[in-house]
């Protein structure tokens, strides 16, 4: 077997998923909504299901689609992108990712990541045969580390795999921040990958800023989105990636031979709910943030301090607010046996367990009002 | 850009598909079926696709959707798998090679090959560092060459991929053959991974046999499906492999990175038409017969010399009997343009286009009647 996948256990979040239903725990361990997907995009996909076609879709997407992705990034955020070089679909976001690094990286290039990370980036950055180059934010603030960052860049790097709004730290990168981030990228004439899928999951005002939008980032920037994010429909799978012709081309050639192609209905269900009027999409976010200060305040009621969630479906309590003395896989491990209720340990999303923070927990509050409840009532009687 | 990669250009049935749809041609060319579509399985999705569940389903597959793959390979093969640790549902028969090749190579790994081949295997073996490792089977009886077969393994062969009923050759190896590969797998303590996405495209009474049910190599080969070719929806990428604990294990840490799930709405349908009575699939192997004969019939009216098709969506023609004396794939150009019928030089399954027979074109007939006699009347006009 490669020995560099197999030395990569399960998914922390399928490990927590199963830990939870075995033991009927609420689950805020995997990044999954509940109560949000929109009917009339159900009825599309039902509809595009029955009547279809069923026959392979056009490799980058069927037109009806790259056209509404097109339409969203013009309307969100200005981009003027032409849907038959610039827009590609896939199935999944994860999908994505992997056509963007097999398809961009040679061996021995460097790629440059910012800890605490989604747990997919370094097995196929190191199966792609890329080299991590890592750099850290640090709780609360999760400021970007300047001069790390610039130490991380060299002659070797390829690219930076940036995430924002970044999973689990909940940080949405600012306009600062993406700043100094666009001129290390363009002085050592490098690549940003941005992992975008929480785009619609921004709080609290702000609003999400792809580094494509940058000045000379146009044409170094991919950008991943999530319609399982956006719908709210994560079993959906389907994603896609947006960059100018000449770096969309090796990515797309690996897409051909990684998945070929997405499912036709889904893909139209998705083209109707972005020819929907995107105010529905600010919803989504309003949404989410009551349920982020709902979870929020219940959490802080029992004594966890509970750092602030900027965007995406999680926020992060420091555990030993409730006395617990044991590292955050115990808490989580004794809170879904114990107390019924599912987190997913923060240190998961480091590269070194052993040398990550070994206080925090991610829980997810994209669920119903009654599962939050129910989580800080089973926490409340437990601490 | 990653240069083994970048170095392969678009796909020939993407190709082929775009011109013949440019030229308004009948499309011969890319394999998918016309026509064919199970309404109780369209349903099946339709009502799935509504009435959810619409988060990540589990990452190897939904539990229905996998005890229907073990129910299957019991009822045709005579296989007993575990449902739990040896079946795993896949965004199609592409991500499931995928998986395997990046799963199970470590890079200066052997694999050895049997031309003329599918377009996506050199691809991926390579990006995965696997040393190609090539044999050839030669028009028109395809016959297995041993002794180069057995030269070709040597104790650097990490495994064999073999596709039977194979693409484009129209070949199903027969028991002595499987019995030689097993063998040579045997003594070289290699893997088998068998791509049988055309298992239920076995014509004139014969079956399909997995090399998995030969003794031996249950735990050596990885067998590969496709539900787009079974039920004749290839726009639903839902694939799966079954394999031997210890050989899915590293092949599902692959797939929980590269897309992580597959459309739980799509999965369930294709459990439903799983669960059907059998027999349906015989009935797809005696259609598809048909259709066979009926442009072999055609095409040999009109003066084409066409090779016999034990199994698959195609059969190949030798060009030069209708007088046309450029390449296979000037003949595709010409037919696409001229006559208004596309089919796809079968050079394109070579590794080396250069070396490779230039006077066959294959010919998909999975199409409707009235697509095929079409297709024969305007070649008629034209030659
Ligand atoms: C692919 S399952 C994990 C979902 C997710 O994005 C998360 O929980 O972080
Ligand atoms: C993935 S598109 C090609 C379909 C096919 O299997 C073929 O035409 O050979």
């Amino acid at each position: 077997a490669n020995s560099i996948l197999s030395s990569y256990g399960t998914t922390i979040f399928t490990v927590m998923s199963k830990l939870a239903q075995d033991h009927g725990a609420v689950n805020l361990g995997q990044g999954f909504p509940e109560g949000l997907e929109p009917p009339a995009v159900l009825k599309a996909a039902a509809e595009a299901a029955e009547a279809g076609p069923h026959q392979y879709p056009p490799m980058t997407g069927i037109p009806a689609l790259r056209q509404a992705i097109v339409a969203h990034d013009r309307h969100f955020y200005g981009l003027d992108l032409d849907p038959e070089a610039e827009v590609m679909v896939t199935s999944g976001a994860t999908e994505a990712l992997a056509d963007c690094l097999f398809g961009l990286i040679e061996p021995g290039d460097e790629v440059v990541l910012i800890e605490p990370l989604y747990d997919s980036y370094l097995p196929i950055i190191r199966r792609a045969g890329g080299v991590p180059r890592m750099v850290r934010v640090e709780p609360p603030h999760w400021t970007l580390p300047r001069d790390d960052l610039a130490a991380a860049f060299s002659d070797k790097t390829k690219l930076i795999l940036l995430n924002s709004p970044m999973n689990p730290s909940a940080k949405v990168f600012d306009d600062d921040e993406l700043a100094f981030i666009a001129d290390l990228v363009i002085r050592h004439d490098a690549y940003a990958v941005c992992d975008e899928v929480y785009e619609h999951l921004v709080f609290d005002g702000r609003r999400h800023v792809p580094l494509m939008t940058l000045p000379g980032m146009r044409e170094r920037c991919v950008r991943i989105g999530s319609a399982g994010k956006t719908f709210s429909v994560t079993s959906w799978k389907v994603g896609y990636v947006v960059a100018a012709p000449a770096l969309l081309a090796p990515i797309a050639k690996t897409h051909q031979f990684l998945t070929f192609t997405t499912p036709t209905c889904l893909q139209s269900a998705v083209a109707f709910g972005l020819s929907q009027p995107p105010e529905v999409l600010d919803h989504l976010a309003m949404d989410m943030a009551a349920r982020r200060d709902r979870l929020a305040d219940g959490l802080r009621g029992i004594g966890f301090e509970v750092m602030p969630s900027a965007g995406t479906y999680f926020l992060t309590a420091d555990i030993r607010g409730v006395g617990f003395n044991g590292t955050d896989a115990d808490f989580c491990h004794h809170i879904t046996v114990e107390a019924g209720v599912t987190a997913v340990p923060f240190s998961a999303f480091y590269q070194d367990r052993a040398a990550a923070p070994s206080h925090y927990a991610r829980f997810c509050f994209a669920k119903l009002d009654s599962a939050l409840d129910e989580a800080v009532a089973r926490l409340g009687r437990h601490f």
